[in-house]
């Protein structure tokens, strides 16, 4: 069964995701499309690329994973496919592919611009109705992706920022706020292997934040816990509330793991 | 593969738009059931009638329609089913179809009144369960459009307003504004054939507001803009924020564009 | 074709529900996902009792439905399969599913502690991807739900408000609150048999509210009804706005309804 996934900023309230998915399904009625998000925050590239990042490893093999958050379109940037050994990555290329292909082996890259796989007239302003959902329902039927258009060597990547080690800690910031107001940072779980779990705290603007526990439960209601989340990196939650609200932490805050 | 979308005012808050999923997968278990939007605003019986006029048109052939905004459920307002070359729609006979059949050939309109094809005991207050979402299962099981009950000579048709010339201009008004703020007008692109676009100027609420571009980009950061939407519709957008909210655009603000 | 309901507390803002799918799509690529919520309030599970409670039953024989409202996820709560002539529920053993299964025969309850059926390592902190999106594609695989691990005698049951009965009148409360700010009770449509509905009056928090009508329409504006909801409850509804915020009607407000 082809499976593509939709990650956009388009919101639930008009018609534009329910429009891309007609035309998905005028070419491959046999897909079945699943959402990740639409709620990415407009224009927001590096929310898109993490939600992306996040998510698309637990779909199997062969999944067509769009992604539109696109606030240049219309203008040059380039629109491209990108495939590895295990899925296909479409979207425009202004770094919203890269979190989730950073460190993977990529087979191959196209730019978008075989008209005969587009929805004719492209609109200037819904390459996600126009030019991703086609493309990739084109996909998913099997068109190879060397016939979307010329190969290219590479794509745009995020500054990412990458946690940084310090005397006796480690440097990293908040890079997501899920809806729970749990703070996610970028420091992954697998840096604090070999440290003393339970000696480690968390510092965020400047303050001591919380110990590091396994789970949200076992700390008091409304008190701050620091634990490696599902998607593998450490991230700030309230028992029983928002975090990001409560200790003033947004994108980009400092947080500070040491054991002391 | 049977393919059918929902319109509906019923938000994704609570189970509504689940049950009539689980109505419809009860009867026809293949079908492909495509949300166009659930936040149409409670009632707005035009909000809904814009949606589906944007998006079905962009879904394939023999696809069913459903749209319910029904302030009138349980009221004596007529429940119909409309046939086109194209696709079948359902809704409520309160307009909120007319947007979308306005100069589309209608080849049968029929009440929904054969028992035989709703989920019984119907309920007074939620139709998009009991009537429409049966009724639209069995038609894409095939069954034929007569069937549901007697043939309507006309149906309920909402008063849309039309663009007006006048010297030197076209008049028009905002008739929907998106989730990035942009409002749309009731003018189309084929209006504007023949003119030269870099002399056009659009005024709302009696002021200059923005020239006519061709996309979102171009044009400095939070600067208002009016150009052609993917709809087909002049819209004005603003560069990076919402134009409804920043030059104070409602549903019903008169918009003149001008080629002085 | 095998049928799986959702209902969480995740929201859609993240890429939560869209990992699940993905899971589930992985191991049962023929299923069809339904989204019943997942705007039930962080945590709560009553909210989600009732919306499961609300929609099941509207379902085909054969599907399967998985609630994930999980504030103990993490902690030594058991999760759970339950199996009906009807269907199967998987959720947490926090009273999530007992509103659903109230006067409902069960023929089976299994704990979920068969690793074979997870999806591995499980995470602490999201068993609705780990743990309860794989046992439900497994099952809709026709895997026996005693294969999931040990059988229970029990699940955790909701202290359920039950209406009372009163000299000359019948005393319940406000269990839900829907988008449309209609405040829906505890007293069943079944207990008002034989009552003269024209001569019924609803009082809420001491005072009269409104009488009881059959359906929306048919009363001023921005008045009060109360009629038999969708689901076979008492609600109390205001013709063109919210009855909860107007009358100030919350869950737990007492609610009684009199004949006199």
């Amino acid at each position: 069964m082809p499976l593509i996934t939709l990650t956009t900023d388009f919101g639930v309230r008009d018609w534009f995701v329910g429009t891309m998915k007609g035309v998905i399904l005028g070419i491959q009625p046999r897909a079945t499309v699943v959402d990740i998000t639409h709620e990415i925050p407009a224009g927001d590239v590096r929310g898109g690329a993490f939600a992306l990042a996040a998510s698309w490893h637990f779909f199997p093999k062969g999944t067509v994973h769009v992604v539109v958050v696109d606030p240049g379109v219309g203008s040059a940037r380039k629109a491209i496919a990108v495939q590895t050994a295990k899925a296909v990555f479409i979207g425009p290329d202004n770094g919203v592919l890269s979190c989730a292909l950073a460190r993977k082996k990529v087979t191959a890259i196209h730019a978008l611009e075989n008209e005969a796989y587009f929805l004719l007239p492209v609109s200037r302003t819904f390459h996600g109705r126009d030019v991703f959902a086609p493309v990739a329902a084109h996909l998913s039927r099997g068109v190879p992706i060397r016939r979307l258009g010329p190969a290219l060597k590479e794509f745009v990547r995020l500054d990412w920022p990458g946690p940084q080690k310090q005397r006796g800690g480690i440097v990293g910031q908040v890079v997501y706020i899920d809806r729970f107001g749990n703070a996610i940072t970028n420091l992954e779980g697998g840096l604090l292997r070999g440290w003393e779990r339970a000696a480690c705290k968390v510092y965020a603007r400047g303050r001591l934040v919380c110990p590091l526990k396994t789970f949200y439960q076992g700390v008091a209601p409304k008190t701050p816990v620091a634990l490696v989340g599902s998607g593998g990196f450490l991230e700030i939650a309230l028992n029983g509330g928002s975090a990001a609200k409560t200790l003033g932490l947004r994108i980009g805050t400092r947080v500070v793991l040491r054991a002391d």
